[in-house]
């Protein structure tokens, strides 16, 4: 058996989103030795949009793989099959159906390719460059526009049969609640703790609190960082905002905990940045409804990814997977 | 190696509940060759117990085994500790605090002895023996006294970081619901659909609809057999409660699946008894909750078990686990 040099190995981590894609060329340090992005949405079918990737993407390895060893291909993306190497039905990409996505990649790249999607991407991430380095069981949840989740037990990322699993942004926690934008679910967690629920609580809330600060902002203007300005400010009705959201997290996490038994819940995402302000309620609620047995043993951590090369490195870490 | 004759080898499979302790000696096709019980709860102290356990079970070894190979012990206990070998801090046992009862089983019968809770158990004997053979992802769902719940990833039982994963009984399916009898906690899930649940909603709604059968029952005597009568004689108000019970129990099920993604769910217990009257509302209320992707994809199965012998059948799966 010959020997493998790690320090040669480079995996190609790209990150698909509804509106840009970016990839990166990392090693196996994490350390991401050229990136760039191009943009997913322009390109109404998909070997077009992997022309463009080509491109984009050839000469940075040119440049950097000259005297290294390019392993594979990772793919974090929407509706993403871990088994099947496909994006399925995804709402916010314009390629309807069933795309063989992995498939096609290898072909134009005449390497191998694995997908999965971008929360179980971020998690893999964690695990090999982050806050869950050596841990076996955790659950990863990004609260971003939407709110997504990867999930770790025993060591290895839950799939479930369909390769689907994980999509806790979409259980319920309050059932005939408040109605998601495009789901049309009612209740779902990411209806209320994504950076879109929390306009929309802020919204409301405001409305109610004629006094808040939050008045001061146009309605366009709303959003979690905002609020976030306002909480720092001391506005009551900004706090709550956060509180709130907190609450409903932390009901979805003693929920998620009692399911899967984690060492620890990675927190990622804009949200996270009002720290304290949404920590500390989601903590107090998640432990107020843990049965005993669970109580003060999971920890709740921010993740220690720089946000916005988290989802090139968690990409590439499916290739170390292979 | 030596080749093993799998027709010669046996399981001592044993339940402990809170009453009753159950055992039996299993060979691999699943038959019982002999089985017992004795009382749990007339023993103030465990090394009692396991004396009472081994005065009755050692003459059923030496009458079953001496052509055969007693392989070891399975036990399925509640808060057993699958990592530890131990049941901690069990609510409904007279043992208080950590009791490492397979340490304290091997030393009393020289067998190595492997422990999990009672739901657990279950799954893993359906498994081996029942409807779940063959199945690599699912959930089974316990309906009894109270609802318990084994969850299986990838071929594999979750046990999490700390051996006690897999509590969906107590995930709340109704913030600030009805509040449980024994642990406090506000809306979970066997506060409805356990046995005691339907009893309480069933005594909430003959009230309220003083026209209802249940009315002719004494309070003592309304629990889900008689409510399940007064269904199949048509009364609105017992359809009711079980349509209520399955609503919630659907609702539970939507949030499981878009948690591990299995390719069915097994209801186990006496609940189930109550056949269609439970499992339609149950299945409309799943499917309705769920995220497209997961739509009519999971199957909804009753257990193949016997009710009175499966949970030592599982307890021994624990053994052929080894």
């Amino acid at each position: 058996m010959a020997l493998v040099d790690l320090s040669k190995q480079v995996a190609l981590g790209i990150d698909i989103g509804g509106t840009n894609t970016k990839f990166g060329l990392v090693n196996h340090r994490g350390e991401i030795l050229a990136k760039g992005s191009i943009k997913t949405d322009t390109h109404e079918n998909v070997e077009d949009f992997i022309d463009e990737l080509y491109q984009n993407i050839k000469p940075l390895i040119d440049e950097h793989c000259s005297d290294k060893q390019l392993d594979g291909i990772g793919v974090g993306a929407p509706n993403a099959n871990y088994y099947r190497g496909t994006i399925e039905y995804a709402p916010n990409l314009k390629w309807k159906g069933v795309i063989p996505f992995a498939e096609m990649m290898t072909e134009k790249f005449g390497k191998p390719c694995k997908m999965t999607n971008d929360a179980n991407a971020a998690a893999l991430g964690e695990i090999m460059y982050g806050a869950a380095r050596g841990m076996k069981d955790f659950i990863m949840i990004t609260l971003g526009t939407g709110v997504g989740s990867g999930i770790v037990c025993g060591g290895k990322l839950i799939y479930g049969h369909d390769g689907f699993a994980g999509e806790l942004g979409h259980t319920i926690v309050k059932p005939s609640g408040r109605k998601h934008w495009s789901t049309g679910s009612e209740g779902s967690l990411e209806a209320y703790a994504s950076a879109t629920g929390i306009s929309i609580t802020a919204k409301k809330m405001r409305a109610e609190f004629p006094d808040s600060m939050l008045n001061e902002y146009a309605e366009e203007d709303i959003n979690a960082k905002t609020v976030h300005e306002c909480a720092l400010k001391g506005d009551p009705t900004a706090i709550e905002v956060f509180r709130y959201t907190g609450q409903k997290l932390g009901e979805a996490l003693a929920n998620f905990v009692m399911f899967s038994s984690p060492e620890a819940i990675l927190l990622f995402g804009g949200v996270i940045k009002a720290g304290d302000f949404i920590l500390k309620p989601t903590k107090l609620h998640m432990e107020r409804n843990l049965l005993p047995i669970f109580r003060n043993k999971v920890r709740l951590v921010f993740s220690e990814l720089d946000e916005a090369d988290a989802a090139i490195l968690g990409a590439s870490a499916l290739v170390w997977e292979m």
